[in-house]
């Protein structure tokens, strides 16, 4: 089943990942925690902690399936039978993000995500299933060398696939990864796509060989940022400035992602889903950037519809 | 108008509340920040940092006034009219969250509010207007001796004015103030009511009396907690521990606070909603307290249907 070639799939891809994560850090090794979903299916949940790059950062592997969520049915389109009687769904994905101990090294996240949605067992109607992902950049402070070679890095993804995938997935990175409350985007922002299905000539197998490129983009592209950047000096000033930035992290996962309102609504493993959150952040009060620093340029390059690449 | 006359009044509790706070730290001085909503109305906001005992804190006036908001009206129930058009809001309130320095001091949060809704202008239909209200305490390592005094003392103002307003504020608390993800409660609870309106003997008059009485309740509840624990004598393992609690409320905040979610949705002034968020916070992945430790015995004191009075 195509199902189980993915599922087998990223958890290969997960353990490539951490392989050369760990590789690049050269201090700390992955846990590894397998755990199973009440409900129905499971997790393999990596973690890397204090090591000579990474603070904390976690790899999820994650196949879960059951009864489809009210919040999620509450979309009709989602709904594939009508019958009252709740649909099934079977999703899997790799989930990824990173918090460097360096300020100068950015945060990364990535997730890619396989789902299907069938009617009640024993009911007519037809499964539906969709490809979805992410890569976004949270960097601290905003190199543009290293935003445009990420942007250049996923654009080569993209446009190796379908020439409207890039401009179409980074516009979409661009408008998800935003803390509206702020008026801000999460960092430089990168590829975002959801509900990927078979499209004219993209059939549904050329989206998965795209998904798969997107899955094994990661692990280059993150090890080249911390290679550039994990040896850069930085003061206490620029740690303090992390610890707000990651706050701000933190208020995106809790209040806007929706990978965590899923986790957590369709009871989830908890130190799974929020292994996304910081080792430690601070939110200091109406804290604003002094005049002309690094800081305050990193707050105005913090906008939709910058063209990186 | 009894609005305005609300209002003036939260305004003079601010004023005291801050007042009561300052002297009981002896260090730190609270700065007042007056701001504007462009939809309507505004508020006060002040601040303490950096205190002998408060680390950070905020004492918030807001009085703002517009369009009800979408996610308030899909409740039915709230709708005055039904013309299509929005109908109108008043809302004034106090909110207060202090996160002190010394762990053995617990976090507080006190909220009073007066709500009014009115149909569009020029429309028929009733104005609708109701109270809420809120106090919890949330300590880092849970005092039973404390705990007791809290609740007792929210007892006695409850009891002065109608017997079944404690036990129904305190189950009401136990529930609101629930981290459903994580299966605890934020602390050890207290009184949590909405939407109180005229009932049988309880005028809306005499609610408007007790519920001056929980906001005059506040400082000299908090400054007996200050006084008791703030010489007390803690390690880094302690302030670890703070660290992670901390990062459990801004989980409630971010994720569950129906006053954020109010403020982020009605485009309230960020640094004053937030200002609830702690200035330090850690997440660790899967923490788990020693056996036999201090923090497991809290942990285990985390859960509803204590009846600590």
């Amino acid at each position: 089943m195509l199902r189980d070639e993915l599922a087998n799939w990223l958890k290969g891809l997960q353990s490539s990942i951490c392989s050369a994560l760990e590789a690049a850090d050269g201090k700390a090794k992955f846990s590894t925690e397998p755990w199973k979903r009440t409900e129905g299916g499971g997790g393999v949940t990596r973690v890397i902690q204090d090591g000579n790059v990474l603070e904390k950062g976690g790899v999820n592997f994650s196949a879960v399936e059951g009864e489809v969520p009210a919040f999620l049915l509450s979309e009709k389109e989602h709904t594939v039978a009508s019958t009252g009687k709740p649909d099934t769904f079977f999703a899997t994905g790799v989930s990824i993000v990173m918090h460097p101990k360096n300020p100068m090294v950015p945060i990364i996240h990535m997730n890619i995500r396989y789902f299907e949605m069938s009617p009640p067992i024993g009911e007519a109607g037809n499964k539906v299933h969709w490809l979805g992902g992410g890569i976004d950049l949270t960097p601290h402070y905003v190199n543009e060398n290293d935003a445009k070679f990420f942007h250049q890095s996923l654009k080569k993804v993209c446009d190796k696939h379908h020439a409207s995938y890039y401009p179409k997935f980074k516009t979409w990175a661009d408008d998800y990864f935003f803390i509206r409350h702020r008026n801000e985007t999460r960092g430089v922002g990168g590829i975002f796509f959801d509900r990927l299905v078979a499209d004219g000539e993209m059939t549904f197998e050329k989206n998965i060989a795209f998904w798969k490129e997107v899955g094994e983009s990661f692990a280059g592209i993150y090890t080249e940022l911390m290679k550039r950047n994990k040896d850069l000096p930085f003061s206490e000033n620029e740690k303090q400035w992390q610890l707000i930035r990651r706050g701000r992290y933190a208020e995106f996962n809790l209040v806007y992602d929706k990978g965590t309102k899923f986790g957590l609504e369709t009871n989830g493993r908890i130190e799974s889903i929020l292994m996304s959150l910081p080792p430690l952040a601070s939110w200091q009060y109406d804290h604003k950037p002094q005049h002309g620093s690094a800081e305050e340029k990193t707050i105005s390059l913090l906008k939709k519809g910058i063209n990186w690449a």
